[in-house]
């Protein structure tokens, strides 16, 4: 026995966290050792109430406590317009830049050929029997890796045949960033992508 | 808001271990939202059980679920012989080698002047009362830092007058280390602890 049996379990919990090892497991744990009472209480009920409250909006695949999620309930956003992101996290990264009005589609994931990912195991389906008459646009907003372009490949041969317009996410040099810092790959998407500007100004 | 309720006070919880900033804590939620139901009342009864079970051992101050640790209430170890620690922690790096037999006392601290920790803010009162006619050895194990070395000078101008032996952890070079890797300090130290060998073997 090295810790006390409780410390061991709390240690061996953390250490099921993502990128955490042994040592940081232990730091963590002597690190809660230190927290209040309403901080140690806050916390179980946040573990607690996540794991039995939350769940998938029956429309768009996103976290909520509700049936259908807060977007997906917003009778003020456009719901012609569905953009298709991997993750949960993607729509929040996307709602930061208060830009867009449209609605989502989670696909829970990417088609992978190197984890065993076919098109069944993600949310395609769903996102097929979503789009109707009334739907403009899907916009496919996978990441620009291996993976995410099999996918919006796979989501571009799908929807052919569906009426709404098929868009994506422009590939180019991220702002604020240096031209000789970018990877080929960007340099080429960017020239790809590149705009006519006479005249514009 | 960005995610439901839940969600974000489980971010927010977790945000608050050692070096945890927002998007970590998001990746460690978001992995836990995959966790099985015995995962997370494992995670939940440990934090817990660590909360309110563990203690102070009253003799040394490590981590117990007992009134007195296991080491202090271990009557084949040697009480005689006193190995002085900053942390808990420290008592696990010393019982891996397998090779002190005696017991400790965690200081739960260091005196330091940076972060305004003076000596009745450690256990150091604790030390000097338990030490006794039986007591036959006090070993200074505090880190080789500056706070460390403030700590364990204090110590040995503190138990001057005391019966025991006051001794000290030597300084040196590390185990599979190459020597043009030490620092200046190491090696200083390494020269002055310098041991005869000529007819050892």
């Amino acid at each position: 026995m090295k810790y006390p049996k409780p410390f061991e379990s709390l240690i061996e919990s953390l250490r099921k966290l993502p990128g955490v090892g042994a040592k940081t497991a232990e730091r963590y744990a002597f690190h809660m050792l230190d927290w209040k009472e309403q901080q140690i209480q806050g916390f179980i009920e946040a573990i607690d109430q996540t794991y039995h409250q939350l769940r998938d909006c029956k429309v768009c695949g996103n976290l909520t406590v509700e049936e259908v999620c807060h977007i997906c309930a917003d009778v003020h956003r456009d719901h012609t317009i569905i953009c298709v992101v991997t993750n949960v996290k993607d729509i929040i990264a996307i709602e930061k830049t208060n830009e867009f009005h449209g609605v989502y589609h989670v696909l829970k994931g990417e088609i992978s050929a190197s984890k065993g990912k076919l098109p069944d195991d993600i949310r395609l389906k769903e996102l097929v029997q979503r789009i109707d008459d009334s739907t403009q646009e899907v916009i496919i907003a996978t990441n620009p890796t291996v993976d995410g372009e099999t996918t919006a490949l796979y989501l571009i041969k799908l929807l052919e045949h569906k009426q709404p317009i098929i868009s994506r996410l422009a590939h180019g040099l991220p702002m604020g960033g240096y031209l000789d810092y970018a990877d080929e790959l960007t340099l080429i998407k960017a020239m790809e992508g590149r705009k006519k500007v006479k005249g514009l100004l």
